[in-house]
């Protein structure tokens, strides 16, 4: 079996490290595995395969005789890196925001359009966190009749802030429970306790950044150009899965028991919806998975052409090292 | 100035308790102050207006010489009182679901609807917490333009569980600091670190009862018999601010800046809204008060005449007891 040498742009991260858990879990093929990170993370050892591999300075050099580089950074140090990485050969799958909105690179969730994953130029987009995991729920509904219009509010883990965010929500809550100052660094403000409607940076129409990668990506993902989203972001004090409430807008009228059973079948979902026995996705539930899970599925009381279902999947899985190494996986199918 | 003998029906629980804060804040022209309760609290005592005041039996003679009794009780027990409330000649101003869709009843949040308190027949119904923090927001626009339909997706606290609620949070807070058991009594599953998307109980069209009380008491309390509300209620780990994420689709489009400015001269309302300085509602900032905050306003990216916002208000006062007192305080101006 034909094995496949990894990079892993920013391997010592919250996305960086599942990625390196995901490729073992997964069985990728792996040749060599090689962990880049910046100047103060070199040396540092993380297991993989049995062995320990040291962590190596991600400098313009370094991705020579890799076939891929998961990309696990912020976006500067994505667009620094990414025309060495192309030009060393690599498919670069980043899952930075810096080439998302780029017209000559895919964006893809393989569940949804994998073929658009092959017309790379040598860069591919991870999407966002919440959007993947919104997408994947309502990929069945899309493929019954097209989505016209989608209004979603997120609870969004601090997992998404990056491995201090969890960090920063144990310590407030260590401080309300022992006492002590609570410190707000990563979120805005406390997050323990509290509920917080900002998400990325505000734009000129009132939305984030974050709020407005829905609909953008979406679009750009289900090829739906004219996909209207109205999304409201919400940073809530869970560890790390995301849930989103939605309501879709299809073009036919479709029954709520299609749907469900779309839904069942659905490659990436779980159908986790049994009202009668509690059953219904929650954070506590989904984490440390790959599927999204659905449930509280129910017509639109607006729209009758609506669907409203509530989502959640993990963020860091899922919503980021998984979706990358799904793409690599598709790519050498 | 004429006093008014009071009664709280339940006046050791959360609310009840919350009734007597607040009927000593604002100076409520109280007599006598009758706390009623089951036996288990008789001749506990509680501090009102410089004085301990015993805990007394809510028995069928127990509302003789009152003027209002303030309902904090559960919907059987108001059941079972209401008929004697009314016939010793009290107006019975029940905070629970007990009589709130009785064409009989009228249900009353005095900034929207105060003239329909006066048509009582001896019990007047306060709304859901959820629906009225919601109806609060969305009043001022409401009067600038019908409101037709309307989103919502809730983020409630654990007070709405009752005193049990922030209890169950904090000790589960506790067990995730220091190690222990996680024990899940008043919600169905953990919620500390969790979100749950189940308040009420499930009905056929699965929807909550919790989630259809913001259609059929919007309805009711603005009249607007034809507004089509789609709601998601959810738990989350908060101890007493409900938040909540709206859109309502008005008859005409109306400006971003007029509806500021409506919400900012709205007498139950605080406008709340300035992201560049990341000035938005949050359930830190809003507990223990009366205010309901609003803002993250800006334009529904789907209908033109949608408006799409985030408000936030005191679960336990503005949605309970505030409400309650100001109901009686609209009976005696």
């Amino acid at each position: 079996m034909k094995k496949y040498n990894i990079g892993i742009l920013g391997a010592t991260g919250a996305v960086g490290r599942e990625m390196i858990k995901v490729l073992e879990e997964r069985k990728f093929p792996v040749g060599e595995l090689r962990l880049l990170a910046s100047e103060r993370s070199v040396g540092k050892k993380i297991a993989f395969g049995g062995k320990e591999i040291a962590v190596a300075l991600a400098d313009f050099g370094a991705f020579e005789g890799l076939d891929f580089v998961l990309g696990a950074s912020a976006n500067a140090v994505a667009k620094k890196f990414a025309p060495n990485i192309v030009k060393a050969g690599a498919v670069f799958i980043d899952n930075s925001s810096a080439f998302r909105m780029d017209e000559n690179v895919p964006l893809v969730v393989p569940e949804i359009n994998p073929e658009d994953a092959k017309k790379n130029n040598g860069i591919i987009s991870n999407p966002n966190c919440s959007t993947i995991i919104t997408l994947v729920a309502v990929n069945a509904i899309n493929k019954l009749s097209k989505i016209k219009a989608m209004v979603a509010s997120t609870y969004q883990a601090t997992s998404g802030a990056g491995a201090g965010g969890p960090v920063e929500l144990m310590e407030q809550t260590k401080a309300i429970i022992n006492g002590g100052e609570i410190k707000a660094e990563v979120f805005q403000y406390q997050i323990a306790e509290n509920v917080i409607p900002h998400i990325g940076s505000f734009l000129e129409n009132g939305y984030t950044t974050e709020e407005m990668k829905m609909q953008n990506e979406g679009r750009k993902i289900m090829h739906l150009p004219d996909l209207k989203v109205n999304c409201t972001c919400v940073r809530v004090p869970v560890v790390r899965s995301h849930s989103i409430s939605v309501t879709v807008v299809t073009e036919k009228k479709l029954e709520i028991d299609e749907v469900k059973k779309a839904i069942a079948n659905d490659e990436g979902c779980r159908l986790y919806d049994d009202t009668e026995k509690n059953v219904y996705p929650m954070p506590l539930v989904t984490s440390d998975q790959d599927l999204v899970y659905v449930g509280r599925i129910r017509r639109d009381l607006i729209n009758e052409n609506g669907i409203t279902l509530w989502c959640c999947g993990d963020q860091v899985r899922k919503g980021a090292a998984t979706n990358a190494i799904q793409i690599a996986e598709s790519l050498i199918k």
